[in-house]
């Protein structure tokens, strides 16, 4: 078993924070040790803590009313879980099983609130980690999505151009965050994908309406799905 | 200009949030308006306060010791910008000019603390919501991953046992987090990724060591990018 504290460096909850709120954070975090099968918690359990997985792997599902399971994820070493609906005050959304012999941290609730009231700069720290991971994260999105997505988003725009007759002016029919999803992005980058293409004259973007310049580019970049002084 | 409530509703620091402090937010936060040109503040100026950008656009950048400008981030309405080294108590690591004309909204570091001291639900609700866009986004990038990073992967075992002059078992000579970013993805993805090889029969993983278990299978891989009950 390592150091507990060096796991919990490694975490994206807590990885950056100073050393001494690390040892803090230890300090209230219980090893709870589980077998192959066994349940965490259950789906509609109130959230009273969130775990750190130690060793082992965890399953998070949910059971359809037909009995179906539905995996959501799967959480390894160094993986937190739970901690959304902890943090939120809400009950647990979905079943978590040790789906081998697995050791966990428990991070009681109560603990947990107790420490970040007693010191404010860890719950600054912890959104400082948070907000940092997920600006990387939006920028990983961007460079994976830079390949796929504008020949996603201009085939888009030439099927609504032909379901609703028009010839050069379309109406968004979803909201951006839903397309963002359908062409499996992220809203952000969907946005700058939207002004970089406005930038090169191939769109331009009044609200939910989008009228599309150059069919032809247009055509072209569904086709090859290279978006000119992007890939190229 | 939109109700400001709304706009705050959207981003990803404040979405999710309850109405009232959503509220309590808005209360704290001032409007500023910079002139295309105009820098909001300087690298290494004291974190006083961070932004959302409710129209225009922002360009957050370093300038090299000879000069030359690198661009770190442009931000756009509903984005966010600065709050990272103001949770954290450092200086703001870049500069930022609006390049175009740009309306924003200042929330200063001060009564933002003051803030979730008052409320320390707040901080735990902003906890939640960032938790859970990290997981959201977590998915996506394994979404976007899955396509190429198997096949990277396996080109990179295989060019490590040919450095290493080693018939069927490699040493990692970096970090997992410093191999997920040389392969383009998260440590999380890499660790279920190997998971899965390992899973499959094509790897056998020891810390830093793996075992080449099946070099044809890895070398499909490396060329093809297929990864076997993941891709197709």
């Amino acid at each position: 078993m390592k150091n507990i504290v060096d796991i919990l460096a490694r975490t994206p909850l807590f990885g950056g924070l100073p050393d001494d709120q690390l040892q803090a954070i230890r300090a209230i975090a219980v090893t709870r040790r589980f077998a192959k099968g066994e349940i965490v918690f259950f789906e509609g359990q109130p959230g009273s803590g969130f775990y750190v997985v130690m060793s082992g792997r965890i399953k998070i599902f949910k059971v359809s009313a037909e009995g179906k399971e539905q995996i959501l994820h799967i959480f390894g070493p160094g993986e937190p879980f739970g901690e959304v609906p902890v943090f939120s005050g809400k009950p647990f959304p979905a079943t978590a099983e040790a789906i081998e012999k697995s050791q966990l941290l428990f991070f009681p609730k109560r603990a947990f609130v107790d420490l970040t009231s007693a010191t404010p700069s860890l719950a600054l720290n912890m959104l400082a980690v948070l907000s940092l991971r997920l600006r990387q994260f939006t920028v990983q999105i961007e460079n994976l999505s830079l390949k796929e997505v504008p020949g996603r988003l201009a085939s888009y725009l030439i099927y609504l151009a032909a379901e609703q007759a028009a010839a050069d002016t379309v109406e968004l029919t979803i909201s951006k965050g839903q397309l963002a999803s359908l062409l499996g992005t992220i809203p952000e980058t969907l946005s700058r994908m939207m002004a970089k293409m406005a930038a090169i004259g191939l769109i331009e973007v009044a609200g939910r309406t989008i009228r599309l310049l150059d069919r032809g580019a247009l055509e072209d970049l569904a086709r090859t799905g290279k978006l000119i002084g992007t890939d190229g």
